[in-house]
C-alpha cells in the first residue's frame, strides 16, 4: 500500500462513516503528504507579514493615504492589528517585513528590514521595477522565510501584505495570468469610491493590455508587480523547498502564489487557500492553483488574516487524523 | 446612540477599512448584543451531544445497525470520537446526554440519562412519540442544559447529537417546516446506498403527505420527531432564555432548531450556524432560520462538530472586537 493510500485507510478506519468529515480529512491528508509523516503535526507557527509601497497610490487608486502602509507596518509592530489579535489567537509567532516600504523604521522596532526600494515606480506610466529588482526580491523573500522556518522550527506558515495600492498590482497580475479583463476583476479593495474605482479599472485595463504578450514571471513583476509580491513568491517558494505547510491569503497572496505557481508548478502542494476574499479576481486565482478556500467569510482586510483563521482548520484536521479512535479500539461496528 | 450603534461604531474605529473583516464583524456584534456588552466574552464552553435510537431503522435508512447509537456514545464518553477531538482542540467540555437510547448506560460511565423512552417508535407506520412525550422531552432538554450552563458558568454552548436514522426523521421535519418535497431533501445520511436510499425517500415522502396539514411543534413531534431532536429543540430555548449563545450542527440540530422558532421565534437572536452540511435539507433550514452558515467543508458527520469547529470563528471575532488598536490610539490615518 503506498504511503496515500496509508493515510487514506487509516482515516477511513477512524470512528465515522467514510469521508464524512469532508475537507478536514482532504486537509489532513494534504498535511501527511507534505510532512512525509502518518502523523503529521504543528510545532510552531508563523505569520509572516510583507509591507511594500506602490508608486500607482498617486493616481489615488486606494481610499487610504500612502503613509498608511507605514503606519500600518508600526501598529503590526505593536501587536495592535487584525493579523496580530488573530496570530494570537492560533499562536502564531508574526514577524513583520519591510519588502519596501517608503519609510525608515528604528532598527529596533522589532521589524526585518528585507528591502532595495522605497517602493514601485508608478505601474501605470513605467514598469514597476527593474527586472534584476524582480529575481532579487524572490530570492530576499526566500531566503528570510528559510531563515526563520530554521531558526524557529516553524512547521505551517502564514503569509499576508500590507502595501496601499496593492490591489492594483495583484489584481493585474492574476487579470493576466488568468486570463480575464479589467471589467470583471477591478475589485473595491479597501473600500474605493466610484470616482477611484474608475480610474483603478482604468490602469488595470491599459496595463493588461500593455503586457498581453509576458509570460515570464520575473518580466509580470518588473512590469506591474510589487515588491511585497515579489517577496512573497519567494517565501512560497521557500516553503516548498522546507517541505512546509504555507496558508496563503487574499487578493495579493494568491497573486504572489500565482507567480510562484509559473516558476515551480509544485508549490501547489505544499499551499492551502486559508479564505476566499470578496474580491472579484480571488476565486479565479484559486481555481487556477487548484485550491478551495477553507472559509468564506466575506473578509477583504489582507495582512493574512484569512490565512491565520485558516490555520485553525488544519490543526482541527490533525487532531482528527492523530487522535481519534478506530472502529476496532473503540468497539463500534463497522457501516455497509 | 443606541447599544447596536455604539458597537458598530467601536467595530468601525478598528484599524481596518470599514467592514472588511465581513461576517467576523457581525458575529461579534451579535455576540454583543447576546451578552448585552460591549466587551463580549466567552469564559467557559460546552458541547452537548444528546443521543437518542429511532424505531424507523427497522426499514435499513441508515448504513449503520441501531447498536451504533450506544456504541458511539461509549466512544463520546472515552472520549474518542470527532466531536471529542474538536471539543478538546477549542477548549469546550463534553456533555453526553442520553435522550432515549436503547441501552442502559452505568450509571458512573459519565453519561447523564436523561430519558422517558427507550427510543421512538417506527415514524413510518406509527406516530414517533406521544404528545406528552414530546413536550416531556423538550423540558427536560431544557432543565438539563440550564444546569449545564449554571453549574459550569457556560457562555457559549455547541450542540450535537447521535442517533443512527435520526437523518429520516430530521429531514420530514425540515421538509414540512419549509415546504419542500422528499425528492429535493432525501440525503445519503451516513451514506446510504440506493436501495436504501430509495426507501428512505419512500418514507420521508409518506410521511410528508400524512402531516401536511399539522402545525404545531408538539405535534410535530409527535408524528415524525426524535427524542434527541425533542430535546435539542429544548436545549436551544434554554440558551435563549440564559442570553448564552448557541452554535447549531447540522441536519438534526437545524430540525431542532426549527422546532424551537415554532416556539419562540426569539431564539434565533441567540444561535449561530456552526456549518452548512453537504445533506440536502440542511441549506434549506438555515435560510428559513435566516442564518448564515461560519465554515462550508463538505462535512456530514453531526454529532456537533461543525458546530464546535464553528466556535473557533466566534472566538475570533472577539478577538478582533475587544484586542485590536483604534485608529487613534494606533496613529494610523483614516481612510475617505
Amino acid at each position: 500500500m503506498n504511503f496515500k493510500k496509508q493515510i487514506q485507510a487509516r482515516l477511513d478506519n477512524l470512528t465515522k462513516p467514510r469521508k464524512s468529515l469532508g475537507d478536514l480529512e482532504d486537509i489532513a491528508l494534504k498535511m501527511a503528504l507534505i510532512q512525509n509523516k502518518l502523523n503529521p503535526s504543528i510545532k510552531h507557527k508563523a505569520t509572516i507579514v510583507f509591507a511594500a509601497d506602490h508608486g500607482v497610490v498617486k493616481h489615488c487608486v486606494s481610499a487610504y493615504p500612502k503613509e498608511v502602509t507605514a503606519q500600518m507596518v508600526l501598529n503590526f509592530l505593536n501587536n495592535g492589528a487584525a493579523v496580530n489579535v488573530l496570530s494570537d489567537y492560533v499562536n502564531a509567532k508574526v514577524f513583520v517585513v519591510d519588502a519596501g516600504v517608503d519609510f525608515d523604521f528604528k532598527k529596533n522596532s522589532g521589524i526585518i528590514i528585507n528591502k532595495t526600494m522605497n517602493g514601485t515606480n508608478d505601474l501605470y506610466l513605467e514598469k514597476s521595477m527593474p527586472v534584476a529588482a524582480a529575481k532579487k526580491n524572490i530570492e530576499l523573500g526566500k531566503s528570510i522565510t528559510s531563515r526563520i522556518i530554521k531558526k524557529h522550527k516553524i512547521n505551517l506558515i502564514a503569509l499576508g501584505e500590507m502595501g496601499i495600492g496593492n490591489t492594483t498590482a495583484a489584481t493585474i497580475l492574476i487579470g493576466h495570468i488568468c486570463n480575464l479583463n479589467a471589467k470583471i476583476i477591478t475589485g473595491r479593495g479597501t473600500g474605493i469610491n466610484d470616482a477611484s474605482f474608475k480610474v483603478k479599472q482604468k490602469i488595470i485595463d491599459a496595463v493588461l493590455k500593455r503586457i498581453k504578450n509576458i509570460n515570464n514571471p520575473y518580466k509580470l513583476l518588473n512590469e506591474a508587480g510589487g515588491l511585497e509580491i515579489a517577496q512573497l513568491a519567494g517565501a512560497i517558494l521557500a516553503c516548498a523547498e522546507n517541505r512546509v505547510a504555507v496558508v496563503i491569503d487574499g487578493l495579493i497572496c494568491t497573486s504572489a502564489a500565482l507567480i510562484s505557481y509559473l516558476i515551480n508548478k509544485k508549490v501547489v502542494n505544499y499551499m492551502f487557500a486559508g479564505h476566499k476574499s470578496i474580491e472579484p479576481a480571488h476565486i479565479f486565482s484559486l481555481k487556477k492553483l487548484g485550491l478551495k478556500p477553507m472559509l468564506d467569510l466575506n473578509m477583504r482586510l489582507g495582512e493574512g488574516t484569512g490565512a491565520v483563521l485558516g490555520m485553525c482548520i488544519i490543526e482541527a484536521s490533525l487532531k482528527i487524523l492523530n487522535e481519534m479512535a478506530t472502529f476496532e479500539n473503540a468497539g463500534v461496528s463497522k457501516g455497509t
